[in-house]
């Protein structure tokens, strides 16, 4: 059976996350059910990051294993028309390698968080960002983030319902970019690793929020690190500002193949 | 009575335009209406621009006469609290003389429409852009947008529906910047001029769009206008990627005052 690497974007509003559930919408049940119009199914697929509830992709990676040849483009084309009018798409389609698996293979996860700084209700980023009233000091919050990067012990900074084996990661990046947006600032978080725990990327940012908004030192964010204690996390931010970015693997499978752009 | 102008950012999706309608949505009636909360009514605002069905606004202005003196920066949060969750935002508020009117001491209107060129559908930008698929060559759209800047009458580019009882305007500016999205090419067309007729902005880039991909020359633009000639447009361009991105003054309303950001 041809294995093929989907590259998916969403806007996770929506759906209770990426993870099929028998009784509610998510993403992976929306793709499979697009790929059962294409092949009678079931059709199980994997991907790189299971998303929360709310939380969106623009670049997450899938694979599925198909009956038959497809023509790459042809395959997104199709998926794209069956996902309609679903706020899912498939960017790009690759056939790969049966090694290949989009979740075991991937070797790097690239997050974006992007949070608005605004006194006025957005509008059109309703949904699309995490929104505060009162400044933040970025370059706080960019010390508060060094303190993290590296590998740790990020018991801190997951969720009690996380299921990895260790707590133990090394978190490559956390980059703090501002930029002016209609009305106010926007402050987005590129977070960089091979993995991620359970609402790590969440717990970062809400706690970071609060070093920007000053009620934090940076020193408690070693501190709160250090205790490795979920009880000394920032509180948790919500996931609307939250984008899988990108998936990173050791060959690009996208680079051989078609690109929908 | 207290004159003030308001800043007013929106998404004009739900709505039927600016325009106060008896029977149908409309961001006038909203602003009106939440007015109404603070002061008994019947008020009645105006603005720069009357943007059209599913337009959006950046930076609408508009006026609104009030019976007591209100602290601006009061009058636009307790706007926003009565607007809610409707996707109108007032951004800022600032108190103006008698003598001062949003839509007859305009002396400049901003446009921005976003394009955005890619094989997959969007998601994050659904109603916020106009899609289109195959590649769209930037430079012939801006030879072509060239021959448009200045005075001229624009009958070729105005709806018959256009009440301006002279269809000779200056278009001061057509900026045309490119940049990349995700998965594609995000197409902006920035348009500055004094005033513009009905159905300008979206004439002119369904037009250039026309030359960008391939259908005309450039010089087809020249002929367009030189007709005057309705018949001689290329298609209307949809709503939904047309923002009202600014209005100016010969003195900047704002600035005195408060802002939101």
């Amino acid at each position: 059976m041809p294995r093929y690497a989907l590259k998916i974007e969403y806007d996770g509003g929506p759906f209770a996350g990426w993870q099929r559930q028998a009784d509610q919408p998510s993403v992976q049940g929306a793709v499979e059910a697009a790929l059962a119009r294409l092949e009678p199914g079931p059709h199980t697929i994997a991907a790189a990051g299971r998303t929360d509830a709310g939380v969106h992709a623009l670049g997450q990676v899938a694979q599925a294993d198909l009956g038959k040849d497809w023509d790459p483009f042809r395959l997104s084309e199709a998926l794209n028309w069956h996902l309609k009018p679903m706020p899912i798409a498939v960017l790009e389609a690759a056939l790969v390698d049966d090694a290949w698996h989009a979740r075991f293979s991937a070797v790097e996860r690239r997050y974006l968080f992007r949070l608005v700084v605004r006194r006025a209700p957005v509008t059109h980023l309703k949904g699309r960002v995490w929104q505060v009233q009162n400044p933040l000091d970025t370059e706080a919050m960019r010390a508060g983030a060094a303190a993290l990067v590296g590998r740790h012990d990020f018991t801190t900074f997951r969720s009690v319902m996380c299921q990895a084996k260790s707590p133990v990661k090394t978190l490559d990046e956390i980059r703090i970019e501002e930029r002016a947006v209609n009305g106010g600032v926007e402050i987005r978080f590129h977070l960089r690793a091979r993995s991620f725990l359970h609402n790590q990327v969440r717990s970062i940012v809400g706690t970071l929020e609060r070093v920007g908004a000053g009620s934090w030192a940076p020193e408690r964010v070693v501190e709160a690190l250090a205790a490795q204690d979920r009880a000394a996390c920032g509180p948790v931010c919500p996931p609307e500002g939250l984008y899988l970015a990108g998936v990173g693997y050791p060959e690009d499978p996208f680079a051989r193949g078609w690109a929908a752009s």
